[in-house]
């Protein structure tokens, strides 16, 4: 039910990816039976089959994340969540309300022991390039430096489990790139990652992201927010001169029948969707968060993104993994709901 | 001394400047006597006077600015500035060492009365329409909320003053439209500067920079810096994909030969040359930072922009009316050198 397009793209790009699911992999839509019965149709999916779960209310955008998800006991992420909590499903996905999905994942399906605050990765597009993680994208706006160090050593399982890159390197947003640079929270993280046993190459600035300078970007949800945007921001505007530059006149549109292919090529690396949807790593069970702007093709690719997320177990890896990584004798200061880490 | 291509870059864009300058104006190249003598040979200026006065030293890059600022007392950067104090300058420009410039004005010119902290200002280019202004881009790392309301007030007196647009529209940078968005620094700075007499539009996503929604983009020096260099990065890649694209093959490069001309406007418009040097806002005196890559345009741009910038008064200005903007009854808590704000 999340989602501008939403149910229809969401249903549209389920069947979709059925065609290339297994036989034996099942789509489950959470929302209104009615409404979702009614656009699936006949429709039953090509390979892996597409069932609906019923539920009557949905969280808007507009509501508070964590009363909606207390309030809202059978709205579709409230349910859709809990199929995963009693065993029913193996990855929630969602172009709902990003707060919610979060709250929501606290609530029902819980953090991974060791992890203080579940983070939002998101494939950061390298143009020309193997695109990056950068993590968080938006989830925590304000962090502690233990919080970047679990950031980095959550993304890079993601990206050696999911995307099959060994060793992945790991770079830390910052103002320069001198150890001594920074705010309070970078300069320690820069420790803290440092001493881990993660690839770190150290500060990275932001002009290089477009470099593929390194696999895992680590930085704040807030200043992760800011740079995901720009870039799609910018990536708009560079697509909406493009499209003026060849229309001015007679010539440059002669100039755009020439370039015909390499402008598509240019339109496809600047289009998010090709990316799929964004994992929420830390959590207890996988979850993957899609851009609210989705169409049918995100919803695809972002389901066929989910498998290898769930095959290879990349929440138990997490959970696995985490106390390895760290900096020798490092314990986790701050585990975000008051309680200790029993680590 | 400063930038990539001190000192001759440096000098010939003064000499280039001087010819749009009056004849009662005057530049002072600041450095090695003897080295900026050779490079600038018998020219003495088309219009204005070039004259050099002597600094033995230079701050490099890599030195810790407070300290270099403090010993190296016949610098470059220090020599300038004390011209500035001694009413022997007017404006001081540099390419050099940021940190040094900020640490020297403190230090040297001091701050106005009413701000806590001094900031870069820097354009931003937004492509096909008028650029905003960034405060601050770099100088605090760290900053209060008070620090952000200033940063608004400064920015739009740099506008109205420096620019002619009258009633600049301030922006914040957040995480998301709505007031209750943000970090605690950007949920505090939306309530002052939602109080104040500026004319505050509310908080702004990354992704819509280009768009052009105002005049004045304030943020905190972290993300400030994180998002001009992001979009350098990204005007970068952009110019580097096309010219890849337009020299990929027989049809592409016919098709570049049709659209030249348009080819031509989009790489100027990308170009942070044109916009010269930022600002440094909130010190007795003006100050302009130019990028380290500077070439001949950008300082000769940078030398015409800081005429109005003296001519306006700026810096008066915003000791006269920083009081005259903030909300009723507020008092800055901060003050950044343990005294007391003299309001």
């Amino acid at each position: 039910m999340g989602g501008d397009y939403a149910p229809k793209a969401v249903i549209e790009g389920a069947v979709s990816a059925s065609g290339s699911l297994g036989t034996y992999d099942e789509i489950i839509l959470v929302g209104k039976e009615k409404v979702l019965g009614k656009i699936l149709g006949k429709r039953r999916g090509e390979k892996a089959a597409i069932s609906i779960v019923n539920a009557d209310s949905v969280i808007t955008n507009d509501e508070t994340p964590s009363k909606a998800v207390r309030r809202k006991k059978d709205s579709s992420i409230v349910v859709g969540m809990n199929l995963l909590k009693y065993d029913d499903g193996d990855v929630f996905i969602s172009a709902g309300n990003t707060g919610a999905i979060l709250a929501g994942g606290l609530f029902i399906l819980e953090r991974i022991k060791g992890i203080s605050r579940p983070a939002l990765a998101t494939v950061y597009p390298v143009i020309g390039n193997v695109p990056s993680l950068i993590i968080d994208a938006g989830a925590n706006a304000e962090c502690r430096p233990a919080f970047l160090l679990e950031f980095g050593i959550m993304g890079s399982i993601y990206i050696e489990k999911v995307l099959g890159r060994k060793n992945p390197t790991v770079g830390l947003i910052n103002n320069g790139t001198e150890p001594h640079k920074g705010t309070s929270l970078t300069k320690e993280a820069y420790k803290l990652l440092e001493e881990s046993r993660l690839n770190f190459i150290g500060n990275i600035e932001t002009r290089e992201l477009q470099n593929a300078v390194c696999d895992v970007i680590v930085t704040d949800g807030f200043t992760g927010n800011a740079v995901i945007k720009l870039t799609e921001g910018m990536g708009l505007m560079v697509l909406r001169e493009l499209k003026t530059m060849f229309m001015k006149d007679i010539r440059s549109k002669a100039g755009a029948v020439l370039m015909k292919d390499q402008l598509k090529k240019l339109r496809t690396e600047f289009d998010y969707k090709e990316y799929g949807g964004a994992p929420v790593l830390g959590l207890k069970k996988p979850v993957l968060k899609m851009h609210g702007s989705s169409d049918e093709r995100a919803v695809r690719q972002t389901i066929l993104k989910a498998v290898p997320y769930v095959k290879n177990d990349v929440c138990g890896m997490i959970e696995r993994s985490v106390r390895e990584y760290r900096p020798q004798g490092h314990r986790t200061g701050f585990t975000g709901s008051g309680e200790k880490d029993h680590e």
